[in-house]
């Protein structure tokens, strides 16, 4: 199915489809960064985890009326999705204070955000893709006010959606990371991955982290970590 | 006419007036601090330049229908003005990229904001003053999303009636960083000061500058060029 290697990045390579123009196939890596790239690891399986919980996640917000480029995983490592042009702006949202935003702006970690708190960084990994406001995005992407607005908006809806989604499976949603493209349509869409990689993910019993940051800050074992969230996925 | 020193900062002194609670003394001292107070010096007569400036400036903008906190000036290194609570954002509208910006973003030095560029800094020597978007705003400050409209609104009104204000002595507005207070009332009005010291400005003819930026990349004597501007203003 997939053709030519169209661009690779830290976690996934992006492949062309023959004769789909519109199509993309995603290949998940099994590779770990952090802190911009300095922080680099190899997880054997890595990749087929961030695969199917991305899926699955892409799935349920399809289900609840968020669009977003996924079609469908076609293996333990790869999915389908619309081809989009990224539009180049790292969407947070934020329900509670953890990670970087503490220090920034001095605020306690777990102070809870309500509402949400969306932020928009700069995609540009020269630049460590820094904090912009609204204006920035206006005038370093070809979004449009309206597209900010509603951009915002798709993020508040996927967090209220996927607060609940993860909440099923034991999970607090603290905050994650979005991409969004255009499709050949000229819509707005969801993109990239939604994943343990690009969220913050807390167990609510005992408040163990469950995402990226046990790499980032050494905790264990990252794969068993993953598979632990496929795996009460699964039993859902 | 001045009583008890209320505050101290890192280029004034702010002093209550006897039997006048809804006022206060600016007194600007001589000392210079860049890079977030990690480059400090002092220079004679730069008080007085900087607060017979930034008195010209906000008569200029009085008259042109801008709500600020000043009164009048006092004498040459002090202002009485009203008093208000500070809203602790710094308000930054740049017309030509100089600066922080031009690292922070990967924009070329010297590209020009159209429309001009507002952004807002989290008030807090602690932090360095960090970069936050309207969301961060709402969290930390007491300003509601029309007081930011406002406050970006009269950001906007101030670096038009001051772009002209310059140009009449053959500089160029580049950017300038602008404080909001609200006065006993309630009502949101300019305050702090308006000086070569917060402002980045160039002469037309030459391109040299004239501001701050002097002492911060050692580019000549500070005072000499303070002194220039306030023989231009007088010289109207």
């Amino acid at each position: 199915m997939k053709d030519k290697l169209l661009y690779e990045g830290k976690a996934k390579q992006v492949f062309t489809v023959k004769g789909e123009e519109k199509l993309l196939v995603l290949s998940y890596k099994n590779d770990a960064t952090a802190f911009n790239g300095e922080k680099k690891a190899q997880f054997e399986g890595k990749g087929r985890y961030n695969n199917l919980i991305s899926a699955k996640v892409f799935e349920y917000l399809h289900k609840n009326g968020v669009s977003s480029h996924f079609k469908r995983a076609l293996n333990d490592t790869e999915q389908l999705v619309e081809r989009t042009t990224i539009i180049p702006l790292e969407v947070v949202v934020r329900n509670v204070a953890a990670g970087s935003i503490v220090r920034r702006i001095g605020i306690e970690e777990k102070s809870v955000f309500n509402p949400p708190l969306v932020e928009l960084f700069y995609k540009k990994d020269e630049l460590g893709d820094p904090l912009i406001n609204d204006a920035h995005a206006l005038l370093l992407t070809d979004a449009t006010e309206e597209d900010l607005a509603q951009i915002k908006q798709m993020a508040l809806q996927v967090n209220d959606k996927l607060q609940s989604f993860f909440r099923d499976i034991n999970l607090q949603l603290v905050d994650f990371k979005l991409e969004f493209g255009r499709n050949a349509s000229g819509e707005i869409v969801l993109s990239d991955e939604v994943s343990p990689d690009t969220c913050r993910l807390w167990d609510i019993t005992t408040g163990e982290k469950m995402d990226k940051d046990v790499f980032r800050q050494d905790l264990g074992d990252l794969v068993t970590v993953y598979d632990n969230i496929l795996t009460r996925l699964e039993a859902l």
